[in-house]
């Protein structure tokens, strides 16, 4: 554990106030054009404006300053673990999103299926878009084997995406991806990062190999490229660092799938803004936190499109007017990183914040945007440093020392 | 040494600048209610105000955000101290604040004298807050033990509390309490935490036993209550960090304790402002660093009364004018921790600071109050931040590096 994680553990006390933990996806942006608003400037967001106006307001640095961050790091750092010490890639996230029940030593990865043409070259890496059904009956057909000792599991996420796993003795995942991230050459062989991972490596490439002869068939998925290779591990849980009774509702699944790596209980929450928040209606007495995410702010950002992310943010705030009627003690709403539209991929650019509860200390903050949230009381703080002063305000931390 | 330690003692130089480093206990608060004012905003200190006006401003954090602090881990990171690093804890504070000439090794405790019903329950954990006077003579009659080894000191602090000290070879300071915090229920047994402390612990509850036999005849205290301990070992000194000559005026003990801890000359200050003030005066020839601890901001916070909180301000502010007709080349005015009113308690809340020197960089913050000094040209910054600042304006720190 890190020394912040052991400080939580030590000063963490269970209480029955409520925290609502809002992760608002690619939140943050700039000015579209010079001098023009951001996408946040330019929605109307009459409850985030009242929580920054009522609470404290500021800045988060998912990572630190410059670093653009995955969805997997930049939620950990959020839920207050440091993340370049828990470490987690594709492969992880991928697994625990669709529930699969990973044993510690397991060696993870993403697959894409991908359309290869007769020489061997890759023609598109998602075999063009194959519906859910398809991915489903191709994963099935992969899932099974058994490699020298190893055995393989292949089940599917969404769409042409699916999880590989691999399980067998002293596997390292200290693997090189086969995914070349474009298309026109043929998809590279797994390589040993380290000498103790040539049989994991032999491995993956006989899975390959065979895989191309099952999909020998198929007119669009006759191939897999894998990449994020990683192995499972245990990390702190939030009910043993913090004595959390925590919730997590999230339609995504690596959403999911990182929330239950570190212990939290993924409700059944449906795929939509509405039956994300009946989920937390229905909870609401069985939990002290409720870490709620909204997506598709993120998806416009990344489709380029100010207006759309901007609708999706009024969309939340609509919802957001209803889960402030539950009787929740510490409101916080944030994002895990930016995506400006303008850049149609996350970002480095720190990711405004507003934590509402009875004894924060308010600034004259009055509007949830990036511009007003530079000037609020909390400052410029790295991610990580959020959830104690969650908890603070939460009354759930003892002093630290006489 | 703290690798920030380790640079001070390698920049530090003595020279004949003096510093003027005032603490006010308990000095932050937030608006008592929504909209309204701090105490500090409700107070008039044109003394404190003139610091920040002419001076450079800004918000420290004890620890780090979110984390309340006990006084004694506040003070250390205002003297440039890890408090993560420098762990102190009450047992420790109470027998260095009674000037107890405590030896490596020893272990300390503090005592709270309890009154218990014929059953052995708790009924009041401060036995009718008996008299100092009574509390000295219920000390010294159970001062003097010997158990098993052990030499066992017991020595009056204020009123109910006393601090309670075993010597002996080999003793570890890894103990329960025995205060169960609440009444109703009989105290515990002090357990050991580790196995090497099982002699000790053993020690411990002897003397509890002991000590319930000879107060049998008294009224109110005819229990103890132990709590906080812990072995004493040698922090770095401030002479040898920062070369300083530096002297501590405070009125309460555990500050005198924590001072003398890192090897502060604890002056014969008297216990009101207005002989502390004379102390520095007439020892302002004889060092160059005074820290001055202002203690009723924080027992009015403690109480709830903002009122109070803001008269006691305004006393010291009074007095600070006099102060400031010394030859000081840098004043600085800060607290360490902050203490709401409206939560009747220590806080998380960043503290004021301000400090005026011929080469400070001044902002344009003229109020020194947490929202005008959340604007301030130093930013918010840890608490441990603050030294090397101090010591720069006062010339005493030499160029890092060629």
């Amino acid at each position: 554990m890190t020394p912040q994680l052991e400080l939580m553990k030590k000063l963490s006390k269970q209480t029955d106030s409520k925290i609502l933990f809002v992760v608002i996806d690619g939140l943050g942006g700039h000015p579209v054009k010079p001098g023009g608003e951001s996408e946040l400037e330019m929605a109307t967001l009459p409850h985030l404006d009242s929580i920054a106006r009522d609470g404290v307001t500021g800045l988060l640095h998912p990572v630190m300053p410059g670093v653009t961050p995955g969805s997997g790091p930049a939620h950990l750092a959020l839920f207050g673990y440091d993340p370049l010490v828990y470490d987690v890639g594709r492969g992880l996230l991928s697994a625990l999103g669709i529930d699969f029940p990973l044993q510690n030593g397991d060696v993870a990865a993403r697959v894409n299926f991908a359309t290869l043409d007769a020489g061997g070259m890759i023609v598109d890496r998602r075999a063009g878009r194959i519906s859910s059904e398809t991915g489903a009956r191709l994963a099935t057909l992969l899932d099974g084997m058994e490699i020298d000792g190893v055995r393989v599991f292949v089940r599917p996420e969404r769409e042409y995406r699916a999880v590989l796993v691999h399980r067998g003795e002293g596997l390292s995942a200290e693997l090189s991806d086969t995914d070349p991230q474009k298309t026109g050459i043929p998809p590279l062989a797994v390589e040993a990062l380290e000498p103790a991972a040539q049989r994991a490596a032999e491995a993956a490439n006989a899975f390959v190999e065979r895989a191309r002869e099952r999909l020998q068939g198929e007119p669009q998925a006759n191939g897999v490229l894998l990449r994020g290779f990683e192995a499972h591990r245990e990390f702190p849980s939030m009910s043993d660092v913090y004595r959390l009774r925590s919730a997590a509702v999230a339609a995504y699944p690596m959403y999911r799938g990182v929330t239950r790596l570190i212990g939290m209980d993924v409700l059944d929450a449906g795929d939509t803004l509405e039956t994300e928040m009946e989920a937390v209606r229905k909870n609401i007495g069985r939990f002290d936190f409720f870490y709620f995410h909204v997506k598709k702010t993120d998806s416009a950002g990344e489709d380029g499109a100010p207006e759309k992310k901007a609708h999706e943010l009024e969309a939340f705030d609509a919802v957001l007017g209803r889960l402030l009627e539950l009787p929740f003690d510490v409101v916080v709403a944030t994002g895990d990183h930016s995506t400006p539209s303008t850049l149609r991929a996350h970002s480095w650019h720190p990711v405004p914040v507003a934590l509402r509860a009875p004894n924060c200390r308010p600034d004259d903050v009055d509007r949830f945007t990036e511009a007003a949230c530079l000037r609020g009381g909390l400052g410029q703080i790295p991610s990580t440093a959020l959830m104690p002063i969650v908890l603070a305000n939460a009354g759930k931390l003892e002093k630290y020392g006489a």
